[in-house]
Parts: structure tokens; sequence; C-alpha cells
């Protein structure tokens, strides 16, 4: 039995696998098979650490939501601190938008994950407790600036939280060359403005 | 040889298959195979229709973008005319949201249709055209509004049409239930409430 450690980096190391997979060609080249080729480990070995496809598109989406949070972490560490709602906000949405490798890589498998996830209901638990914990997270930041009036106090923390979490919609739009990265920073910058500014 | 016409209707009935398959089971599990059972045909007859996999996607979401269109339509027909351009954009969005039933399986079959043209080019070239062409119609109605001094002359047609189209994110949040149909409608209605403000 390898040790607890080695048997973590061995996974990663696979999740890793998918990734590049996922990011180069597309969700429906990760079979099993695939991922253990691009890994440089057996089929067998491979299913030594995941019992099935499913089971590692969990394990791998769950290391992406870790390098997300990383990545969120090492963004707000930049900030003046304490830092504003308002950038806090601007950090972790840029985080989730395809505007660099890493975060276009996990937004990839973000999006196979959320189609596979409809018809999975155990995905579908899985994801479920991550977005909710995010819009969770957004919500609180935005009841603090309401709080400290730097949000208007004529604007709903619900509601507010709900366009927020939309502007993720811009993924899309990113990956398809639709909008172009800048524009949807412009964007993003724009609605932020509006919502944080005070009562006149 | 079948007759235009049938050829035609049998390929939309094939495509109608392809959508129960993905809307019910998932993108995964639309193989040739699968759909030309559903479809109620043998293999060899579905590959007298599409040569590829690919090719029938391609065709499924063609139809799925004219289905779109006539529901658009028919929601455009119910307003009062001529429509104000809030009303009409507010129609186009609803209808590209999973909130009834032929309106979820256009938008999964489109989810499923963006991660397969991530890798596929010729996919997102049809892709693309269809959303640039949906693009400079929000644009155009956002000018329109703003010439008419329904939309104050502060707002930039460019960003505001981006955002808009962003708002197409609550799709995946409504499919995951982090948001309730309810809320999506308000938080859209919110941002076109704010929008559709003339300078005071």
């Amino acid at each position: 039995m390898p040790k607890q450690v080695d048997h973590r980096e061995r996974r990663e190391s696979i999740a890793q696998a998918l990734w590049r997979i996922v990011d180069q060609q597309g969700w429906a080249r990760a079979t099993m098979r695939e991922v253990a080729r691009e890994a440089g480990v057996s089929l067998g070995q491979l299913q030594h650490y995941f019992l099935s496809r499913t089971e590692m598109l969990a394990f791998a989406m769950e290391f992406a939501s870790e390098q997300t949070f990383h990545r969120v972490e090492r963004g707000l560490n930049s900030l003046n601190q304490p830092p504003h709602p308002r950038e806090v906000l601007r950090v972790v949405l840029l985080e989730m938008l395809p505007l660099q490798p890493d975060a276009r890589a996990t937004s990839r498998m973000n999006a196979a994950y959320v189609l596979e996830a409809m018809h999975d209901p155990s995905l579908q638990r899985q994801i479920g407790i991550g977005l909710r914990d995010g819009r969770a997270m957004v919500e609180r930041l935005i009841r603090q600036a309401l709080n400290e009036g730097q949000i208007s106090p004529d604007r709903d923390p619900e509601i507010e939280t709900d366009l927020i979490l939309a502007l993720t919609g811009f993924a899309t739009l990113l990956e398809l060359n639709v909008v172009e990265p800048e524009a949807a920073l412009t964007a993003i910058d724009q609605h932020l403005d509006r919502l944080f500014r005070p009562a006149s």
C-alpha cells in the first residue's frame, strides 16, 4: 500500500492529466483509458485510484475548486488590507472566468462537470454544495458593504448576489470569442461601479 | 430517394430524438446508436441522414435555434404593438433560460454544443455566427432605446449589450437549483428596470 501522501499526490497528478485532456481535446475524449495514457499509468493502476469515470471527475472537480480557492486567496493577498468588498468580488469573479490558462482549464472542467451533473444526482449534490457556499460568500460581502454604506440601502442583497453570480455567464461568451477579455472586464467593472455607489 | 420534404422531416424527427436523450439522460448517452434506437430507425438509416455524430449535432442545434426563434416570435406577437425594446429583450432572455420544458431541452442541447464546440472549429464557427447575430440584435435594440431616450445617454451600448448577454449565466444556476426561477426573473427585471430609466 502506498503511503497516504503518495496516494493523494498520485490522484492529483491523475486529475491534472484529466484536465489537460479536457482543456486540449474536450470532455468526450477523457475516457479512463485516455487519462491513464496521459498520466503515464496503466488502466489497472488508474482503477486502483478511481473506480469509475464519475468518481475520477468528482475528484478532479474538487481539486479544481481547491486550485481556484488558492488563486482567489493569492489575488486577495495582493490587495490593500483589509480589502474592499468590491475588490474581493472582482477577484472572485475574474478567477472564475477563462482569462488565463489555469482558470481556463478549470472553467472548461466546470462546464463539462455541470453538463454531467444535470443527469447525475451525486455530482449534482457535490456541485450544488460548492455553488451554494460560493453564493453565501458573495451574499455576505454584499451585506457587509450594505451595512458599511458602500452600497445604497435601496439595493436588495439577494437580487444583487444573483446578478453577480449570473456574470459568470461571461465564461461561455469568452470561450466562443463572442466577447473579448477586455470587454468582459470593462462590463464587470461597470456593473460593480454601479453597485458600489453609496446613496447620494 | 425520399422527396426533399420527407428528408427534412426525417432529419427533424431524428434531431428531436437526440434532444430527448440529451434532456433526459445527458449528452454522453447521445451516441449514433442510441439516437437511432430512440428515433425508431436503424443505424444504417441514421447514417443515411447524418454521416457523423458531429453532423447530427450541428443539425440538431440549427433546428433548436429555429425553435427558439419561433418561441421568441410567438412571445413578441403577444406583446403590445409596437413592442417596447425592454419587453423584447425580456422575451429573448427568458426564452434562452431553462424556465419551461421546451426551453430547457434547447438550453441543455446548447450547453452540450458549446462544450463540443470548444474543440471543434467547424461547430465553433457555426455557433459563433449564431451568437454574433444574437449579439447584434440585442445591440440594435439597445441603440434604438438610447436614440428614443428610453435609456439614459450616459450608458454605453456595447457594455450594456455584453451585460445583457452575460445574464444567460442564469441558465446554469437554474439547472443546478442554485437560483430559483422566480429569483432569476426578479433579478432580470431589476437589471432591465435600471437600464431602461431615462436620464432624470
